[in-house]
């Protein structure tokens, strides 16, 4: 396989609209679908963290995969999540996945048990050895085991099947490593990156692409942060990396993930419903006043109005202020035992 | 409801035999239920952690509670593991065991997603709201996400249907702090540790039981040790204590968990299959060697006979040599990215 | 060396009182070290995590040694803090310690490197081969390299000198496995606490007593802890623990260590002045809410007057206000880089 | 203060060689000084964590620099370690290393206790309005209370005397949340990065400069990697960064930290001595054998010959070995409770 045919771009790890039962919305999936691919990913990555593959059945995970691949009809390659309960459920979700024409899978480690990296290799192995599509090793320490780099290079080279690696774990030298130990020996081996604060560095070391789930709110930005920096315009690209890491990190930290991420879709346009994670009363207010957040960091590009409040001239925070009330809090929760 | 009905005793997390295609081995399930029953267990707790309940489809699950069920016929309550995908999931394998006719359910805190307390609190009430059987928490912050003690205290005080509370962090403060928190609102809650290694410390400082994976391989041990501890007989239960220690330690350290329980189990007699989470050659190698460890271990208190190579007369290793192991080979991980 | 020589009971680490300068408050410091003797204390443990030793410098912890030598005059032991820069400075400290009649020192396991098993076997080892004093190995994992348990045993068996540890994991099964590992080739050594929180049931599982901070504030308690736990008079001991419990965790997690101890003393009496490590003008703020708060829980015990404002009558907390604001306040921080 | 008066370049963060006595060598520093500024390197850096100021005496530090300034006479900027036990002790060494003409001093975040951002905060303020000397803010949070990015601002708003933040964290995305909070306040304020691994991409982020531990060894290829970086040839800079890698992860992870810096540094014809904290038989056969990899790596760049046995051709390692032993050994220790 030459190298030209590796997996590269921006996919987009979409988040799925719900209805208000909570069922999955079809009319608005699709719509959505669309939405993305006019604005410029080049892939999707449907069941992946953002699209909070473990809060929906087995059933509708392959239900999920199904819309996408008929609503994109080839237009641009689905990377499909296929994780399921054991190796055999999910080397039988590769084969359904592989007979809708998905380019590949992506698999995450192991979850819940922590495996050591014997077992991660075990498990990776006897799923590479029966799929009938190509695998994306899904590498996310904060919610799998993880997978470090003599699993990835020993993967590699014994499973063809196994063509890329999508890390999450924002460690960049560790993403060099992978590089430096995988490339001589797999040079059509994609490397991923799902961590968009560091974009721009991470392409500049090598990576191949990225799926990065601010593309899923401003798909127009993250594309043009992958053009900037593959076309070596540094100056330009390190200008909107340090405009996506703000809106990166309030849609991340702000909240449960990946609640940030589907407020930001929603602010564009789309009727996301509410998630499947309950959220407490407390959780509720956090997230209208999040919601406002994020519509002043997209309103400052461009993308919506700004909300009906207006939107604070500056950042300017009481520092005493904050340090105060948090020494308080920290501490109260301590005492009762929140360590 | 009066004290006297708290959730007391020793409840068995049991592994799930399974057959040579790796499907669940109904006949040796059934005959280990009876096994454990008849040593002396006080409950049963199926598709816990050692009970490998995410390897399983939600369908097997069902299933495994329903031939547990089956087969108790209520000898003994059964705490029903009920985690499933969502809110709406979790709600329905209630109903379900609530009509099978176990005790409980114990339901673990959301993993995969890191939550706050906050989220966590949201979770449980809304599953509290909607089931028609008592809950347990599990708390099992190495695995899923922390339930914090003002989380406890809440969830006891808003939701009759939460009853107890099994923990396996084996912090003995932290269960000192939930004990003091929750107990004076609720004398009928009760406080289970998973946390083999400190039974009997536990039990002292307020714990009604356990759910300990140990019972599942020596109930006898297990059994006696919670008899002895709450009889007041502190000298023999501390060195009962220190007997599970190494046995514990041996199970649960020795390869990726819960295989070192499954080796104890089909050492005591039972065709526990292989697990499904694939082992890779090394780690083959290692069960072997573990399993007669182990087998060494439960020989010294008479439940089987020695391996045939024997046993060492005592544990006698030479600290300078596995350090230069140590080194060498951390060194070389380290070099090659394993952190 | 007969086991009845051990070291046992309760030593106090004792905080240093500093004048308006900030420079030891000599005469309060020897009137400290006669209060803790009459009420009860088994010895002192000065230069400890709650001294500070390393906001001392090397002249100021002699000095210390040598003001709370010279005071106790032989009515109790001394534990002293030995650690110094290098093996050599912690050599020529152990020796001082020892002219000046202590009984043992204590070294703390080398930090700000964290050192590996080997290398924390080596420095230790290096000491005990050049020290007259008998030395206690302290195992704080939080704040220093951990000492782990084939460490202890290979120390053990290695360095007559080497008599005790003293463990702050507030890992109750961890000291359970170095009793395991050290008694029977050493009956002579001592295993300490400094967890006060887990005191009475490491007291249960073997410990032979504690050097805890909660001593330092209310020695009348920490002793008859101690002594109730030894009697085996089980309930009064427990009731003790919880009593002892939120006074532990209010002084240990309200303020940065050990500003809480330093106003828990101060409460019993002593002039300990303003400790060096400089407080922000909101760490003094909640220095003053903590002060009552402890204050009521001494009251609570009869040992001062509640304060003028009076105590709460029960703790009642809006838990959903608190969630709210930590929800808040957490955001706030991520969004801005606070992980 | 204009931008160009920024830190900026390549400072070298100094081990000190050290005589058969352990003292420090002072001709053989005189010379290692002389070495280093001839290759390149923009200025140095003593008395930091490759200059391990913590196992030196307060009295060794001050004549550590002492006999760097005397013999650097101003041909570079000297960026002199001051941290000592307190307050007064380290405004102290800020005078001192003033008067000696050193440029600024670097004082790392208060570690053994770990301390809250108020704590770090009010630290650094009171140091800040005491120096006569500009300061740079250290955070490595590996081995010390971190600063976060509020507290870094408010220092930088604050304080006219910090002037720069070096970050050993290694987190790239931290660093521009710095960069981006500090830049529009503090034009003067000066970013350097002591994570080699990623020195090239941090550049490219916007960071002034590096105070990296590999400069110490091979100065040529890090100052180069610095000058290629600025000059905007990415091509040639992400090579080198690829040569550097492996040299600093062999160094930085082989052997206790800065064991593998003394071998460089003793490869390149100083003689280093034996570092201060003792090393074990195990150890010390390690670092045989990690001299002879640095060797193979300096020889591969041209630097030194390759050892007498040579050097192995490609790195070929049998994975399944090494897992295998891997899995034996941390079994074996995980039994013996060192988790």
């Amino acid at each position: 396989m030459a190298p030209s045919s590796r997996l590269a771009g921006i996919f987009t790890p979409n988040i799925v609209p719900l209805d208000d039962r909570g069922e999955i919305n079809e009319p608005e999936l699709r719509r959505y679908v669309d939405w993305l691919i006019e604005r410029g990913v080049h892939g999707l990555y449907p069941n992946g963290s953002t699209g909070e593959f473990t809060r929906f059945t087995a059933d509708e995970r392959r239900r999920i995969i199904e819309i996408i691949a008929d609503q994109t009809r080839g237009r641009v390659p689905i990377l499909a999540g296929a994780a399921e309960a054991n190796v055999k459920e999910t080397v039988g979700a590769c084969e359904h996945y592989h007979a809708l024409g998905c380019r590949a899978v992506a698999i995450v480690s192991p979850f819940y048990f922590k495996l050591t990296p014997a077992g991660v290799y075990a498990y990776f192995k006897e799923i590479a050895d029966n799929s009938p599509i190509d695998i994306t090793l899904y590498n996310i320490p904060l919610f799998a085991s993880p997978i470090d780099v003599p699993t990835v290079q020993r993967l590699a080279e014994e499973c063809p099947r196994v063509v890329a690696i999508k890390d999450s774990s924002g460690d960049l030298p560790h993403m060099m490593r992978m590089i430096a130990a995988v490339r001589p020996l797999r040079p059509d081996f994609a490397f991923m990156t799902g961590w968009d604060a560091a974009l721009m560095p991470l392409l500049l070391v090598g990576c191949d692409g990225g799926t990065n789930a601010t593309s899923g709110v401003v798909p127009e930005i993250t594309r043009k942060l992958y053009d900037l920096t593959t076309a070596g315009r540094i100056d330009e690209a390190r200008e909107l990396q340090y405009r996506l890491l703000p809106l990166f990190d309030t849609m991340l930290y702000s909240a449960e993930f990946p609640e940030g991420f589907r407020a930001g879709v929603s602010l564009r346009g789309f009727a996301t419903g509410r998630g499947r994670q309950p959220q407490s009363p407390s959780q509720q207010q956090n997230l209208v006043k999040l919601r406002d957040q994020i519509q002043c960091l997209l309103a400052a590009d461009g993308f919506v109005d700004e909300p009906i409040g207006g939107c604070p001239v500056s950042e300017s925070i009481d520092n005493e202020q904050v340090a105060r009330i948090v020494e308080g809090v920290v501490g109260e929760l301590k005492r009762r035992g929140m360590a």
